[in-house]
C-alpha cells in the first residue's frame, strides 16, 4: 500500500540546545520512499549522517524560541508483513557478521538474564520462525498493552516484572527473550497504519531462515502499514530525538498516517 | 537559496535490465533536503544502499515497454561557494584515514602522470587553496567548455590533449592535476542553478585547509547554487544510472533547477 | 616500553560449539604491533571480521575434545598514559559522528540514571578532562577494588550499590558516570604491564579536548603499559571470548605480561 | 600448508617522507595468520587503519637516514586453489551490494573498452566461472610472462597492445575482460609458494557462484600456496608501499616464502 505520513514536533527552547534526530526514513528492502519532506523552522544549520545502524541522523543546534520539526513522507510498504512458519533457526556459525551483534544483551534487553524463561516458553516449537512467533504469542497473552503508560523506557527485566507496557516496552522484551535462545533481535521505530492510539510505533525482527522477519505482539492479525525510521540494538539506539542538556519536551508531537492507495 | 530541482529520464526497454541509479540527493554539510520525490513508473521493486563513498544508489530491474525514473527535491544550498584564498596543504601525515583514497589515480584521473604538470602551473603560488586555485585558472583559460561535445567519459590525458570537453572533463583533468600535488581530490556530480545549458553537472572538491572545498572551471564568478547528488574519485563512481546487459539510451532526460527563493 | 603479552586458554569441549573470540590486538594510534601470534589447536577452519568498533574478531566452532587457544604479542606502547588536566569539554555539536553513540546509555552502563550523582561528583571541576579525573578519583575513593570477587559482569547501578568489584565494574561506573554528563565514553579490554594479581584487564576512555583519553580507577599512579586488545560500548561489547550454545567454562586461562625493554 | 613469508624493505631517505604501507595479511575466509612480526627500524610512530577495501594499512613518516621495513608471517593457507567449473554467473540483480563497485572501470582496468574482445574470448563457454577460465587461458597463451619487466603498472589496455608483462599486468588485463562481461573482478598482492623468481605477487579473483574465486594466469597447474596481503579495484588500491614527496626508491627489497609443512 502507499501511505502518507507525517509527524510533528514543537519545542519552546531556552538555550541553545544539541538535536540528534531520526526523523528521515530510508528506502529499503521493505520500503521505498516516493516522496519526502523534512523542514526545521526557523531554518537553521543541519547536518546528516549515517549511523552504526545505518540511519540517517540529522544534527543541529536548536536556537532559543520556538523550534518546530515537520516532515511527511509517501511510503510504498507491503499489505502484509511475511510471514514463514518453518522458517529455520540459523547456526551462529552462518550468521553474517553485520547481524552478529544483534545477539549480545543491550541496554534494555538483558537477554542474558532470560534463557530459561525463553526456552520454557518455546519448549515444543520448531527452532527458528516458530519459536519467535511463540514468543510474540506469550506476549500477547501475558503484558496487557497500554499505550501511553509510560514515557521513559523500561527494560525486559521490569517489562515482565510490571506485565504491562507500551508498544516499546513488547519490543524490548521480546528482542531479549529472543536473543536468549541465540535469535538475533532488533528493535524498529516507525509508523503504523491505522495504529490506535496514533502515534510513533515500535516492533521487533528476528533473524531466521537467513533473513530479518517483522514481529509485532500490540498487534492482532499481523497487518501490514509499516514505515520505518530506525533500526536498533534497542531503544537507546533509535530515540527520534535525543537532546543534550537541560531536558526539554516536546509542547506538540502530532503523528499522521494515511493510505494513498491499496497499490504496491 | 533554497532551489527545486528536477529530473525525469526516460527509457524503452526491451529486456528486463538491472540498473543502479544515484539521483536521490543526501543532507550534508553543504546542502539540506527540505523536500524529495523520487518515482519509477511503473513500480517495481527498488531497494538502496550506500556505497563506498557514502552516495545513496538506487537497485532495480527495469521491465520490458516505457520505464520512467521522476525524481525532484528542494534543497537549502548555500547562495556563494567558500573560498578561502591561504587556506594550507594539509601534510599527508595530518589527512584523515578516510580521505586518503582521494589521492590515488583512478579510471579517468591518471593522477600519476601529471606531476610536471601541475609543478609548472602552480609554480609560485602558496601550496594549497592557492594551488588548486591555480589550476582552476588554467582550466579556465586552456580548455574550451563545450556543453554536449562529448558523450562518454573522456580520461585527464585524453583531455588535456584535446583541449575542449564538457563539465565532467574539466573536473577529470582537474583532479589528476591536484592529485599529482599530493592534494587529494573528488568529482561531485549535482545541479547547478542558472547553469546554461541546463542539464546535469559535474566539478570538483579539492581538500586543503582541513575541509573539502568546491572548485569548478566551468563557471566564471564561483557562484553559488550547487546542488549534489554524489562523490567518488571520477566519473566510474557516480554516474547517476549504471545500466547493464545491451546498452539503452534514454530516449528522454530533462533536467531543471529553479530558485525558490534566495534564503538560505 | 615493549611489552610481551601472552593469553593462553583451555575448554574441554563436549559438543560442536561456536564460538567468537576478540584476542588479537590492533596497531593504532596507542599501540603497534610488532609481532603477534595466534594459534589454535587442533587447527580448524576460523574466519576473522571487524566489528562495528573497529575490533578484530575471530569466529569458529570448536570440536569436541580439548581445545585451546594460545596467543601472544610483543607491543610498543607508552611508559606513561597522557594526562591533560584542562582539556576542555567537546559541545556535542563538536562531537565526530563516530563518537555520538558513546554518549548512549548500554547494557552495563545506564547513564541515563547517574546525572544527579556525577553533577555531585564534579561540582567546581572544570569541564572536560576534570569532570573525568574527579570520577576516577571518586571511584577510587568509594569503591573497593577487588580483583577476581566476581565473574559475572554487574552494571553500573549495581556496582554503585554493592561499592566493590572488579577492573571491569570500575570501568562501567566510570563510563555511565562521564556519560550521564555528556561526556563520550568507552570500555577498553587488553592487558596491563604489572597488573597484580595478573590476568585480563579493563579500564575506560573518555573523549575530551578532541581525543580519547585512558582513564583507570584501579590503579593509583597512572603508570602506563596498557595494551588494548577492543574498544566498546561495555562489557557486552568486548568479551573475548563469546561462546554460544551450553555453557563451556575455561579449564585453564593463563595471561602473562613482561617487559622486553623501555623504549618507546 | 602453512608457509613463512618475510618481505625486508629498506630506503636511504633525504628528507621526512610520508609513507603508507601495506603489509600485514589479514586472517580471512582463505587464510590464518599464525604468527606475524612488522618491525619499522628505526622505531617511529606508526598508526594503522581500515581503507575501503577492508586492508589493513600503516601510516608513517620515514626520517632522514637508513629507513628498514621487516614484515614475516606464518600463514595457513590451502594447498590447492578452489575451482569450480560450471559455478554460475550471477545477476547484477543478485549481487551483493559491496561487490558492485567491482563492476565499475578502474585507473588500470578500462573494462568499458574490453566488450568485444571479451565476449570473442568467451564464445561459447558456459557463462560464470567457465568465462573466467576462458580468459584465464587466453592470457596465458597470449601474453608472454616476463618477470622483471616493468616497474610502472601499465593499463589492461597497454598490456594488450604490449602482448607481455609482469604479474600485475596479466590480472589488469583479465579484470578488465571481466569486468567487461559484468563479472566483478578484483586485484589481490601477496605471496606465491614456489613463485619463480620469487617476488611480491598480484593475481586476481572473479565473484561467480556466489562468491570469489582465484585465478592467475601466470601459473600452469593452478597450485596453492597463496598468501594475501591485500585486495583493490587495480595496482593503485594496492601498492604495498605508496610514498609521498619526492621519489625514493627501496635499495633492497627481499621476499621469502618458505614451506613449514603441508598441513592445512
Amino acid at each position: 500500500m502507499r501511505l502518507r505520513t507525517s509527524c510533528n514536533i514543537k519545542f519552546e527552547i531556552s538555550e541553545p540546545t544539541p538535536f540528534i534526530l531520526m526523523l528521515r526514513p530510508r528506502s529499503g528492502n521493505q520500503q521505498w520512499v516516493e516522496r519526502e519532506e523534512y523542514k526545521i523552522t526557523p531554518s537553521i544549520p543541519v547536518t546528516e549522517f549515517t549511523d552504526n545502524y545505518g540511519n540517517l541522523c540529522q544534527r543541529l543546534i536548536a536556537q532559543p524560541g520556538q523550534f518546530l520539526i515537520s516532515t511527511s513522507s509517501e511510503i510504498v510498504t507491503s499489505n502484509f508483513i511475511d510471514q514463514d512458519f518453518g522458517a529455520s533457526f540459523v547456526d551462529i556459525q552462518n550468521l553474517p557478521d553485520a547481524v552478529l551483534s544483534y545477539l549480545l544483551p543491550s541496554r534494555y534487553c538483558e537477554s542474558d538474564c532470560f534463557y530459561e524463561m525463553s526456552s520454557s516458553i518455546t519448549n515444543g516449537h520448531l527452532y527458528g520462525y516458530n519459536q519467535v512467533s511463540a514468543i510474540t504469542n506469550w506476549l500477547r497473552d501475558n503484558i496487557s498493552y497500554l499505550p501511553g503508560s509510560n514515557n521513559q523506557p523500561l527494560s525486559a527485566s521490569q517489562v515482565n516484572i510490571r506485565r504491562f507496557g507500551v508498544c516499546r516496552d513488547f519490543a524490548h522484551l521480546g528482542i531479549a527473550l529472543c536473543r536468549s535462545l541465540s535469535i538475533p533481535a532488533r528493535i524498529v521505530v516507525g509508523y503504523l497504519y491505522d495504529l490506535e492510539p496514533m502515534d510513533m510505533h515500535a516492533w521487533f525482527e528476528a533473524y531466521v531462515g537467513d533473513r530479518w522477519y517483522t514481529f509485532d505482539a500490540t498487534q492482532i492479525n499481523s497487518p501490514g502499514g509499516y514505515v520505518i525510521l530506525g533500526f536498533g540494538r534497542d531503544a537507546a539506539d533509535v530515540a527520534i530525538f535525543n537532546q543534550f542538556g537541560p531536558l526539554v519536551y516536546p509542547t506538540e508531537q502530532l503523528v499522521k498516517v494515511e493510505q494513498i492507495s491499496s497499490d504496491t
